[in-house]
């Protein structure tokens, strides 16, 4: 069979000028998470079929890559439909293997436990510019915390590592799925209509209010709910005032918790008065998030830079249980990491404090006796921080030179056989 | 579909204990080899299944677990065999990853090039006690450099690692292809049959010299030439002395290149004078290293804690050539990274210098705005390199310490609404 030469369609190579920018952001991730209590797990690439066909997953499960069954399991000739074909397949998120590690080891980990993972996804997307179809992901999540700590924590822990890496004038805009069911329900809307009414809302950024409207009727909403739904969203102050403002008038026509206003105004002010970056916390009723799996707050990182969304999370208090049988409150923030890397290679980032590059280029036939010499003199320089090339020394010295300059060598020693 | 709690079978969940001692040996590894001028890069987990199936990989080409191909590209009615199912699958080492990269991308790449790779590999193996069908593996190889600076600087580069994370008293075992075949062609072997002897050769450690000299006997080699081959091995003194006797004994023959000597002892000398590391450099007549692909110098870890290898590589000059038709002078070392970590959990190994490790208890109904300067504090805590870890208090306050404890918390803080 022929050799091919490119990656697999819609995957990369990564090249040594990316992937230094990436292990130098995956370092600062981890490092900034780690301070806040966040242990680092790893779960297998590779799904049970089953677990990742549980509907959790929304449109990701239709984009699965499957593996083919081994040996005795697998029957060609009997085999009917795909299903008879596979066993496992390449995991879409971290998010459902999380749910089956929790619950394949909860009794040796801590209550609550806050987990960190950074690792490669699958997704058989139509391949196009920066979406690949293996791609990294790093989620934070913090499973048995039912009070709003777990939020602060989370959008603290990520707005740190976000500044950290030198991002600033971002947004955290943050809703609450509770808001958005009181708000449709208010309107007249009724309960079994809310997901279709969230895809709409969800499209408020590209077609605006209008849109909005126009499509809600064309749904068989009539003319006065939509108009009412639609006024609930003029809002005007301060992000605090916004939430105070909305959820009082929902929680007084009885479509709201009390409850759920003073939790996000506690997550606003907690994350406002401690906050380690510059940025802004965003109250806004439009924010939907795909996942239906979320049943409280919902956020989302939105960068001047980038026109969507950089990162997000929210509350899934029942995912686990749909899994298990038993519920465990849980809460996640997940960051684009290859958004954020397209960012920082686009603006012509540098990786901070890096060592001095320094290149020895040692002449064909230099003895061997010699050679021990310059080696040793490498290792002391290694040990004392720098980054010593040992090469040979070309027959184009001049244009060796050049190159390595290209790749970041400073400083040239010489070594010939005299 | 039922919910599956354990992972895949054959593959496992990393918990935070044993990631903990995964991410520093990795960033040690990283670290060191960077100082060396080693770079970093990654390619898909996923490679095209017809470079997965060239030959090169031996044995593992029949562990591969296939990807089912995905949409239109799917034709279960008309499919015959797997191959009208499967287009890709997952990479079963890193070395053919790094041919096709090489050829991909060597106009962006310096020469030589000094490629690190860390990355997860998966092969179908029957699953055993501490081998798993996942496991990551850890390479270095340089491109495109000719000269046993290759081999001297793979050496260093591997023991210095393994010295840094705090093995001692290993050994590096060191052969040459070329005296294996030079003592095959010695003894009367005829060329053809120098695979079979490689392989009856490779299980000296296991059946003895007896066993050796049956099975060749066996296979029908003489009596006589068996006796000479065997003989081949009775060395004595240092590695240098042992390696110069034979050498020559063989030279004499016209059986081997005078080069092989003076290149084979300039390794081991500068190795040895320049080492930053407790370990042995052995001339090992027996080692032969699996692979097909190696054309020169091959070597292997030994660890005196642990049977078998702990990682080995060596030079193959002909591989690249066989997938794209132009040689290039390749050499390499891979970690075996996962005997390590197992060497490293078993002896009770605990990572260095950690950030001491706080807990903040905050009793239930904690007002809003006191809790704002206890997240305030342990901002400023997290700055100051601790890990803080702030929680809502739990009814059995002394169970939750304790529990805290067992995971390295020594300071705790408690904060309640009085």
């Amino acid at each position: 069979m022929a050799f091919v030469k490119k990656p697999v369609t819609g995957m990369k190579d990564i090249l040594p000028e990316e992937m230094q920018v990436r292990d130098y952001v995956q370092n600062v991730i981890k490092e900034t998470y780690r301070s806040f209590g966040f242990t680092p797990i790893e779960t297998p690439c590779m799904e049970n079929i089953s677990n990742l066909s549980s509907k959790q997953g929304g449109e990701n499960e239709k984009l699965i890559f499957k593996i083919l069954k081994r040996g005795e399991k697998l029957k060609l000739e009997t085999a009917e439909c795909e299903a008879d074909l596979v066993d496992n397949g390449l995991r879409y998120d971290l998010t459902v293997p999380l749910a089956r590690f929790y619950s394949n080891n909860s009794n040796n980990l801590p209550s609550p436990f806050k987990a960190l993972q950074i690792g490669n996804v699958w997704r058989a997307d139509r391949p196009q510019r920066g979406r690949y179809r293996q791609f990294m992901q790093c989620d934070i999540d913090i499973l048995g915390e039912p009070s709003n700590l777990a939020e602060i924590e989370l959008i603290l822990a990520t707005t740190t590592t976000l500044g950290k890496i030198g991002f600033k004038n971002f947004e955290i805009r943050i809703n609450e799925r509770r808001i958005l069911r009181a708000m449709a329900k208010y309107s007249g809307f009724s309960e079994e209509t809310f997901d279709k009414v969230c895809i709409i809302l969800d499209k408020m950024d590209k077609i605006g209010q209008e849109g909005v409207a126009e499509e809600l009727q064309k749904e068989g909403f009539s003319e006065e709910s939509v108009k009412k739904y639609l006024d609930l969203f003029e809002l005007t102050g301060s992000t605090e005032s916004k939430i105070e403002k909305l959820c009082d008038k929902l929680s007084a026509a009885g479509c709201l918790e009390e409850e759920v206003k003073s939790s996000l105004l506690e997550i606003v002010t907690s994350v406002e008065a401690t906050k380690a970056a510059e940025f802004k916390m965003v109250f806004d009723p439009t924010l939907v998030r795909g996942m239906g799996y979320y049943t409280g707050t919902i956020f989302e990182i939105a960068m001047p830079e980038f026109g969507g969304s950089c990162g997000g999370g929210g509350r899934y208090d029942k995912m686990i249980g749909n899994f298990t049988g038993n519920d465990v409150p849980a809460c996640g923030f997940s960051i684009g990491f290859e958004r954020i890397i397209l960012l920082l290679l686009e603006s012509g980032f540098k990786v901070p404090t890096q060592p001095k590059k320094i290149a020895y280029l040692i002449e064909k036939n230099y003895p061997a006796d010699k050679l021990c010499e310059v080696i040793q003199k490498a290792g002391e320089e290694r040990k004392a921080g720098k980054q010593v090339l040992v090469t040979r020394m070309n027959k184009n010295k001049k244009f060796q030179k050049e190159k390595l300059s290209a790749e970041g060598y400073e400083e040239f020693e010489e070594f010939f056989n005299r």
